[in-house]
């Protein structure tokens, strides 16, 4: 299968060069902007690539909702199979596109778009044909694990961690979508799409790895607590819940062993029971292996990842509950179902009975709009 | 798809349960023993299964080589797809139903047979369409996980281990399969077939865990190391390495979080990096559901795991190197490359230089024939 591929960065690259050997599979015309034209087989244009019948594929990995869901809508409208990494595209716009498809009977899947090389949205998308799945959640965020696994390992404090991942080439010199836990939230809203049949695209709730400290690390690590940052999604009535945030685990979770900046992510089926999946989230090779993939499940047959009765809602975190781990001003805990002190003083840290991740979101932003801090953490049982 | 069921104890059941309400699946005849027949979806005939033109696949969940290979034959000859649990059918007979598979079209899949419900040979067999693996290795035998995850959790010695896996039902009367690694050998030899199209059907050097005693968890338990059962396969020229033996891991190894009666396993892609999978490997549900993935995957279009120029090989150990821990007679150590004595008198506790893994289980043959005792683990890095 001829398979175009439009952006020729890190991972592209990387899949022009597994096409060339994959089974099944050859390169076709490579799309780069205007006057970046350096090769033969790379073009300036969409209509290249359109005009050539014998391309059956094509590659989106540019990123950006402009003006990739232009080229992807003409892609599938051509009767073309897309495969895209691009989570912004896809939790923006996925839907429209998935309706393309489903016309036109073109493939349309994007496994790189959530994990990397993780296969976790095939491995969703294989299990609920037959079984349905009961929460999903995951260390998504590469950058922010490197960060945080290098806080808990090497001493750094938040400053340097940020530092050092952006030497490293795994933060952006803005790191506001990773440290803020914004590019979790997308890639557990396409988790929900793939497992439930429900976008969440509005009402996440976002708590990044912003107010973690030193101190924090240093509190966790006496009573042998790893803090990671998880997306987590669970059906909710009608709907899905859907939030970001740090958790703290005990040893012996497998969520404690994701060093550096790997991925990782579980769900649990009512039949196959939890099931763990831990890779490289990001990076040329391992993100092009996902692609290449989805290329060779549509080689085999394979159309789509989300159902024709796939719909946008708003995530409802109002009835997912558990406790947390808290540090804020000891003023600001009164506002807190305490269920036991843990470190008194002008600054507090304490554990909360469960309250509903809504709750505590909420009761979070409160407090930093009247000028207090806070770093929460929900708890999860090994 | 129609789909017949050839077995109806504890996996055929679940099944059976998972085809009634499975996209694009519906359950057809199930085959019990004469004078076992109950409900009216059973027969006691194959021909009663073949004799229905709707049957488009059949899945064996009965065990063992015979009848299981000439009622998998039939039904390949029939053109009918054959999904089948049954490690010891396709690790003695693969070779022959692929071959049948191909002539006639059929598909014939096997993931429920490597990894239970942990979604392994299913992820390898899509990866090598575009990357080329580095190695597989892991958790794959359930019962022994469970043996030594509560030796070296609640104290357990070896005898109490396995009296409380049968009382659970994880364990046969006969344990030997297990115990020894000869289960989790023949997982090891699919998951050889499928990555690298090698079938290592002899020269698998085994060591189960029958050795491993209380002693052994303290001494190990004083050096933070975990001892975990593992089964692994590596190209070797034109062949592969294949061996099950204890092992021992460092804190932070995902090996180490693996508890109970968990698998899991690891391959190492060249292109997608080191990826990890932890599920249930046994048990009604976890098994019927990577039945039921093998299914929607032949619905979507996928008809083989085993390429057409898979063969059958003696595996070989000689070049596969790593350092070891043992325990055995000083007297015996003084055939071992010795690089730290942990602990010295008539018994004693060392560290290797890396050997072969083929030396290695060797000598500890040769030390046991000589009526000595001993216990080795390879050692793995975090």
């Amino acid at each position: 299968m001829k398979t175009a591929v439009l952006g020729y960065g890190t991972v592209g690259q990387g899949v022009y060069r597994m096409l060339c050997s994959a089974r099944g599979l050859e390169p076709g015309p490579v799309l780069v902007r205007e006057g970046k034209k350096k090769e033969p087989f790379q073009v300036t244009s969409l209509e290249e690539i359109l005009a050539d019948a014998d391309v059956k594929a094509v590659v989106e990995v540019m990123g950006g909702v402009k003006p990739a869901f232009t080229y992807a809508s003409r892609v599938l409208e051509s009767g073309r199979h897309f495969v895209t990494a691009n989570k912004a595209l896809v939790a923006a716009r996925g839907l429209e596109l998935s309706e393309i498809a489903r016309r036109t009977g073109a493939g349309f899947l994007f496994s790189a778009a959530c994990g990397g090389g993780v296969p976790l949205l095939h491995n969703i998308s294989l299990a609920v044909e037959s079984d349905s799945l009961r929460s999903v959640s995951g260390i998504l965020n590469g950058t922010t694990n490197y960060m945080l696994h290098a806080m808990q390992t090497r001493g750094w404090d938040y400053a340097r961690a940020l530092a050092e991942a952006q030497a490293l080439g795994y933060a952006e010199a803005d790191p506001t979508a990773d440290v803020s836990g914004l590019d979790a939230a997308r890639k557990i809203t396409l988790a929900c799409a793939v497992a439930w049949s429900r976008l969440p695209d509005r009402g996440i709730e976002c708590e990044g790895i912003e107010s973690f400290s030193a101190g924090d690390v240093a509190d966790l690590q006496s009573r042998s607590l790893t803090c990671r940052l998880i997306a987590a999604g669970k059906p909710a009535g009608r709907t899905v819940s859907a939030y970001v945030e740090p958790t703290v685990f005990s040893p012996g979770a497998p969520e404690c062993s994701v060093a550096d900046n790997y991925n990782m992510a579980r769900y649990e089926g009512a039949n196959s029971g939890p099931l763990v999946f831990i890779g490289q989230g990001a990076g040329r090779f391992p993100t092009a292996s996902a692609v290449l993939r989805d290329l060779s499940c549509i080689v085999q047959g394979q159309r789509a990842m989300l159902s024709a009765d796939c719909a946008a809602v708003e995530a409802d975190n109002s009835r997912e509950q558990h406790p947390y781990y808290v540090r804020c001003a000891a003023e600001a805990a009164q506002a807190l179902p305490v269920k036991a002190l843990l470190a008194n003083g002008p600054t507090v840290r304490l554990l909360t009975e469960a309250i509903s991740v809504h709750a505590m979101h909420t009761l979070a932003q409160k407090i930093r709009k009247d000028g207090g801090e806070i770093f929460f953490a929900g708890m999860k049982e090994a």
